[in-house]
C-alpha cells in the first residue's frame, strides 16, 4: 500500500493516518469540516489536498449515520482500488449499500476495538490500535485483493485481525460491549436515589460493575442506535433470567422446605452459570482470568509507597501481571492487590513481607 | 473493654480476636469445631480456655444459619455484659431473636464490610477490617452501655463505624453488593455458550462488570438466601428498567420517525439516569469517582516497567490515586492508567513524557 484516502478526521481516522504515515504511506485526509482536515495534517497525519487520481486504499472513518451515503459516494466514482470503513456496527451498513444496489466486490466491513473515551483529531495518536483485536467481515464476494490491502492497513496500525461474519460480529459486540454497557447503567442508576448512607457502603464490587456507566453517553446512543435488535435479544434472556431469579427468591422466603430448597437451586444455578461465563473471559494478553494468583499489600497512601512496592516486586525478579487498588471509605490506607502468575505468588509475598510490606492476604482466582 | 469471648473461629471471628489481642483485651476463643479453635488460638488470636466468670464483649461470628440459637443461647446464660453479632444481614437475625422472646438490651447486630475473599482462621490479620466500613444495627431498646462497648470494639479494630436500622441495613447492602453480585453473574452467564470468536472481542468493559462473578459462590448462596426480600425487590426493579430498555430499542429499529425518536429518547434516559447514579459511587478515601484524571502510558509488559513508571511518577512529585492496567488481546503490550488529582495529570504526563514514556491519553471522568 503506497496511498491512501481517509474520509472523516475525527479519532479513528486520524490515529489511521496517523499510523499508516508513519509506515512511509502517502495519506490523504478528506473531512467535510475544512477546519478539522486541516487540524489532523497540521499534526502530520497526511495532506489536506485531494489525491490526484485513484489511491490504493480508502478508508470511511465518517460517523455512523455517514458511512453508507459516504461509502457510496466515493465507490461510485472508483476514487480506491479497495474500501473499507471502521463503524462500530457492521451489518447495518453493509445491508444499506447492497440495498442501493452497489458492487461491494471492492468494500470490507471493519471494526477497530480500540478504546474511545475522546474524540477528535488532537486526541488522535499513530498507537492507538496497537495489540487490539480489529475485526474485518469480508463476504464470499469480497475480492481477495481487497480484504489483503485491509489487512495490510490493519498489520500498519500494530492491532490483531480476527474476520468474523458481519452479522455475528454485531452480536458479538452486543454481547461483549452493548449489553454490558447499558446494564451497568442500569445498575447504576438504582443509586440516582439511594441515601447517603447507603452509598457509603459501596465497595469494590460494585465500583467496578458501574464503571463503565460512566463512559459518552452521546457516542454510545449512536452505537446502541446502530445495533438495536441483537442488544434487544440479550436484554429480553437477561430480563428472563431476573424474573426467575427473583422467583428463586421468593420460593427462599417459603415456609415449604421443598420450595426453599428450588429457590436455593435456582440461586446456586444462576451462579454456577456465572462462574462458567466469566472464566472465559480472557485477563491480560489473551490468557484465562483465572491464571494469575493475588497477592495484596496494605500501603498506607504516603506518596512514593505505590513506586517502592513495584522496586520491590522488581528487586524480586516478579513481573506484576495486572494491578488493582481497593480503597477504604473516609480513610488514607489502600490495599494494593497484586496480581501475578501462581508460581511467583508465594515468592512476592515472602520477599515483601521480607522488606517489611504488611501482606494481607494471597487469593487464588 | 478487658475481656471479649468469639464464639465462631473463622475469619472474620478470628480477626477480630487477633485485633483485640493486639491492643491488649483477653480473648477467650469458642468453637463447635475444637480444632478450629486450637488454630485460632495458636495463631495468637487469644485462648482456647473457656472464661472464667462474664467477659465484657461476646462476639457471635459463627456461619447465618446459627447466628440466632448461638446468641440465644450465649445471652440465656449471661455469658457477657454486651453481645454482638457480625453475620452479613441483619434484620434477620433480630427478628427470630425477639420471636424468640428474649430481652434485647444488651445485643446490637452489626456488619463489618471487609473483603472476604478466603475463609478459615488461617486467612485472619488484625488489619482485616482496617478503614473499612462497620455497620451497628441498635434499636432504641439498646442499652448505651452496650453501644459503646460494640464501638469500642470497631475502634480497636480500626474500622469505621457506620449506625444504620437493620432493614435499612439490609436494603442498603441489597443495593450496593447482593443486586450487582447477581448481575455480575447474570452478564457473565450470557458468555457461558458464545462462540469462541465473540469472547476474544471482550476489552476491559466486561472484564470489570463481571469481575464479580467470580467470587466464593458457596458464601453467596448462604448471604442471598439471609436476604431474599430486598434482593428480589431490585431485581423486579431492573427487570422492569430492562422490558422498557427492550422497548425502546425496537421503537429505534422503527420506520416511524415518532417512534424512533421516542426510542432514542428512552435509550438517552437510561444511559443519563446511569450517569448520575455512578458519579455517587465513592471512589478512593471516599472521595466521588469523578474527580481524578487518567494518564495512560503504554508499556511493553517487560519486567520492571510499571516500577519505572511509579518511580517517575514519585520523582516528579506526583502521587498515584488509583492505577488499572488495560490489556491487549494476544500481545505483550498493555496500557497502564493512572488516576490522579486533576491538577497534577498534565505535570505528570509532562515528566513521564521527558521521561522517554509513550502518552496515549488524559482523560477527564
Amino acid at each position: 500500500m503506497r496511498t491512501a484516502a481517509v474520509y472523516g478526521t475525527g479519532l479513528i481516522g486520524t490515529s489511521v493516518a496517523l499510523a499508516l504515515v508513519a509506515r512511509g504511506v502517502t495519506v490523504h485526509l478528506v473531512d467535510h469540516d475544512l477546519k478539522q482536515a486541516r487540524i489532523a495534517a497540521a499534526l502530520g497525519a497526511g495532506t489536506d489536498a485531494a489525491p490526484k487520481g485513484r489511491v490504493d486504499l480508502a478508508v470511511v472513518a465518517v460517523p455512523p449515520a455517514h458511512v453508507a451515503a459516504t461509502l457510496a459516494e466515493v465507490m461510485e466514482r472508483g476514487a480506491a482500488r479497495g474500501y473499507i470503513d471502521v463503524a462500530s456496527v457492521k451489518g447495518g451498513p453493509h445491508h444499506e449499500l447492497e440495498a442501493l444496489g452497489i458492487d461491494l466486490t471492492a468494500y470490507v466491513g471493519t471494526h477497530p476495538m480500540s478504546g474511545r473515551e475522546r474524540s477528535g483529531p488532537l486526541a488522535a495518536t499513530a498507537d492507538l490500535f496497537e495489540g487490539r483485536p480489529w475485526v474485518l467481515t469480508p463476504t464470499r464476494d469480497t475480492d481477495t485483493e481487497v480484504l489483503n490491502l485491509a489487512l495490510e492497513l490493519v498489520a500498519l496500525c500494530q492491532a490483531v485481525p480476527v474476520v468474523m461474519d458481519a452479522d455475528a460480529h454485531d452480536r458479538a459486540v452486543a454481547l461483549v460491549s452493548h449489553m454490558p454497557r447499558l446494564v451497568s447503567s442500569m445498575v447504576a442508576a438504582r443509586l440516582e436515589d439511594a441515601e447517603e448512607a447507603a452509598v457509603r457502603l459501596c465497595g469494590q464490587g460494585i465500583r467496578d460493575v458501574t464503571r463503565i456507566a460512566a463512559s459518552n453517553p452521546r457516542m454510545w446512543i449512536d452505537i446502541l442506535s446502530a445495533n438495536p435488535g441483537p442488544v434487544a435479544e440479550l436484554l429480553s434472556a437477561l430480563a428472563a433470567d431476573l424474573d426467575e431469579t427473583v422467583g428463586a427468591l421468593h420460593a427462599l422466603q417459603s415456609a415449604d422446605e421443598d420450595k426453599h430448597r428450588l429457590g436455593a437451586a435456582g440461586i446456586e444455578e444462576v451462579l454456577r452459570r456465572g462462574s462458567a461465563g466469566q472464566v472465559r473471559v480472557p485477563g491480560k494478553h489473551g490468557s484465562a482470568s483465572t491464571t494469575f494468583e493475588t497477592v495484596a499489600v496494605l500501603i498506607d497512601d504516603q506518596p512514593g509507597q505505590l513506586a517502592r512496592i513495584f522496586v520491590d516486586a522488581d528487586r524480586a525478579g516478579i513481573n506484576i501481571e495486572d494491578v488493582r487498588i481497593e480503597h477504604a471509605t473516609g480513610q488514607q490506607a489502600g490495599l494494593v492487590q497484586l496480581m501475578v502468575w501462581p508460581k511467583s505468588a508465594p515468592l512476592l509475598s515472602a520477599s515483601l513481607r521480607e522488606r517489611g510490606w504488611s501482606i494481607r492476604e494471597v487469593v487464588k482466582h
